[in-house]
């Protein structure tokens, strides 16, 4: 391991996306992410998508570069080894991230009797504890009430767990955090992460809820347009779709060079007594100025429309399908982010490594999400410092499952 | 400053949402993060949504508890002044963190020549260097055509701008890596950090290009419903909209409960062979289990369907405006995290602090932006030692604005 983070240890107890990929994105930075598990895997151990064996893409995909260890949970000498692996001696160990229920023996109450300066990440779903997921989350934000079409009633969910994500990122920076604190003071402690305080600071950040406090009003949807600037999707003669923004001046003169709308936007400009430079008055003018770019993307192919935005350094995008993405050469077959990568049980495919370039340490390409229990011989013994014997004993006991089973 | 990261300074030349919330997330764990704007604000300054008298409620929500430094960007001696700061003396200092182009004086390449150990964030649309927002990558990644409502045709973006919020706490996160580094091995480091690889990593890891590339299937709409479990909206009698979920056999106990389905999923599982505790079979019987629940949220108040879910611990939330959430008792106005802040030029209203939970150190209560150069004066007089004669002519000059002017 040669990563930025290289020797540092984290102990995880985990299921489906927040937290696994907290520890997935701290192991891509070289850290020794250990993930326990009960000896049937864990609650998202068969997470669609799957492949046609039943394979999950989903759990492999959260789970690259870590290593596993099965465990019986239940029994009390599982729940010793664990917590001893939890507390073990070391500078750079003695951190535990986790999102299953931290009572009782994985509480950080006890865990912190056998290391005083332990820290212990849990995300719950809400500051009391109770249960959240990123769609429950998300109801209550405010936002599927504005996303979707126009004309549309109710709501419309995210596919995207954004606040999974961000609490993901949020996770590795808290242990980050709390290291250094240790580093500094030698104090260990608890940290507390809730799903949904990180979705309101969010909704709180973006100003969504001064302008409801300031304003009072509610925010009405505004279908695929992008409040306060210019920007919304437009559909080629090809029937594909392109989203066209403008965020500054230059891509204003852009897109005008692109379509040849220099003419028009002045025109916009004179009619409507707007000054096309500031974003609150393209805002205003975004109706006349859709109607002015719809036409031509209309009149073009989806490969024309591109070229011509391109070539101008408009800011612009195609809509593409997965299918498409894994498809694409510069975001994915040439980018250097990826690798094909042969994942155990399900095959070769590309798989990203961390996004973070850091020029200090050479980027760690993916590495395989483990097999459940591939490494729990290799960390009962060089960490736990577990003789053969008695590692054997406890597979045969059937407290421990994995490597030599 | 009490807060977890006291003493550590960051300064940040940025716009938009990305670097500001990711230098505000620092700054709220209390890191000395000073935004610099050039004499008339940033590209940010006025952006919506704005109070009836213009100020920005979304720059005020991300550069909370930051000190801003007013410059002119084009002087050479705002330049001189700038990448002093940049580069200041300091085992906690010399970071910089931008989405700004960092090119010429602003580039690492220049700045590291003053302090060589200066560890550099830099934001960038895509790994070329080109621009992109938020939108631009979301439309690539295939999110917006599988959102939206079942037979709609088209894109649906999202409002919520998700790469952005992640790339902020990942841009956090990887300033606390590399000061890490520094702290052990004294080197500092330019880290490169695009926007587009933050959205695809997560693509990645969310088994969505393995699904597409093994799989070789392009997942349809699905419209509201959460893929490869049980999850959807549903509409109460009085025309309000609940969210129901079951994650676990606990959930599905909880919902039968509530709502008395218990027989009615029996059934279900007799007529259709399926065990409704298995993920995938309830994704496989989702029409079944949404006809059994639908007439009953339609015959009761969403206060009573809310009461009755709430009773038996179901996985489930009431969908809200942002109005409705600023009222809301619990999320809000109790939630600790919360203070009625008073931001200068706009008013008191709740403002969040970070989601984060420190047992070391009490949360810091959130600050208030600061107004454009407010901090001018005391960064140049107390980080770079200039006398106060010498401040007098910079304001005189018109090389830096803010406070005494």
């Amino acid at each position: 391991m040669t990563g930025l983070l290289a020797g540092l240890r984290i102990v995880e107890g985990s299921a489906f996306i927040a937290a696994p990929m907290g520890g997935m994105t701290l192991a891509q930075l070289g850290a020794d992410v250990i993930r326990f598990d009960d000896l049937a895997g864990g609650l998202d151990s068969d997470r669609w998508p799957v492949t046609k064996d039943g394979a999950s893409l989903y759990w492999a995909g959260l789970n690259k570069g870590k290593r596993s260890i099965a465990v019986d949970l239940r029994h009390p000498k599982g729940r010793e080894i664990l917590s001893a692996l939890i507390t073990a001696p070391g500078e750079n160990a003695g951190i535990f991230s986790t999102n299953m229920p931290a009572r009782g023996w994985l509480s950080y109450e006890e865990l912190s009797k056998k290391r005083a300066d332990l820290i212990a990440l849990v995300i719950v779903g809400d500051r009391h504890g109770a249960a959240n997921v990123d769609y429950t989350v998300n109801s209550i934000t405010g936002f599927p009430l504005v996303t979707g079409p126009l004309g549309h009633e109710g709501p419309v969910n995210a596919v995207l767990p954004a606040w999974d994500i961000a609490t993901a990122y949020a996770a590795a920076m808290s242990i980050l955090a709390a290291e250094r604190h240790r580093r500094l003071t030698g104090a260990g402690q608890k940290i507390v992460l809730p799903l949904q305080d990180m979705a309101l600071s969010a909704v709180s950040a973006m100003g969504y809820l001064g302008e409801a406090a300031i304003n009072r009003v509610d925010r009405p949807r505004f279908g695929n347009e992008i409040f306060g600037t210019f920007g919304r999707d437009f559909r080629t003669k090809d029937g594909r779709y392109v989203m066209i923004c403008v965020f500054s001046d230059r891509h204003l003169a852009a897109l005008a060079k692109a379509g040849g709308f220099a003419e028009a936007f002045a025109a916009i400009e004179k009619d409507k007594g707007v000054d096309l430079t500031l974003e609150a008055d393209r805002w205003t003018a975004r109706a006349e100025l859709a109607a002015v770019i719809a036409p031509w993307v209309a009149a073009h192919s989806a490969a024309e429309v591109g070229a011509a935005l391109k070539k101008e350094g408009a800011l612009w995008a195609p809509y593409q399908t997965f299918r498409e993405l894994g498809a694409d050469k510069d975001a994915v077959l040439d980018n250097p982010m990826f690798t094909v990568l042969d994942q155990p049980g399900i095959g070769a495919y590309p798989v990203a490594a961390s996004p973070v370039q850091f020029a200090a340490v050479p980027r760690e390409p993916p590495r395989p999400a483990p097999t459940l229990g591939q490494h729990t011989d290799e960390i009962l013994s060089g960490i736990l410092g577990l003789p053969g014997h008695e590692i054997a004993r406890l597979h045969d006991e059937k407290i421990v499952a994995g490597s030599s089973t």
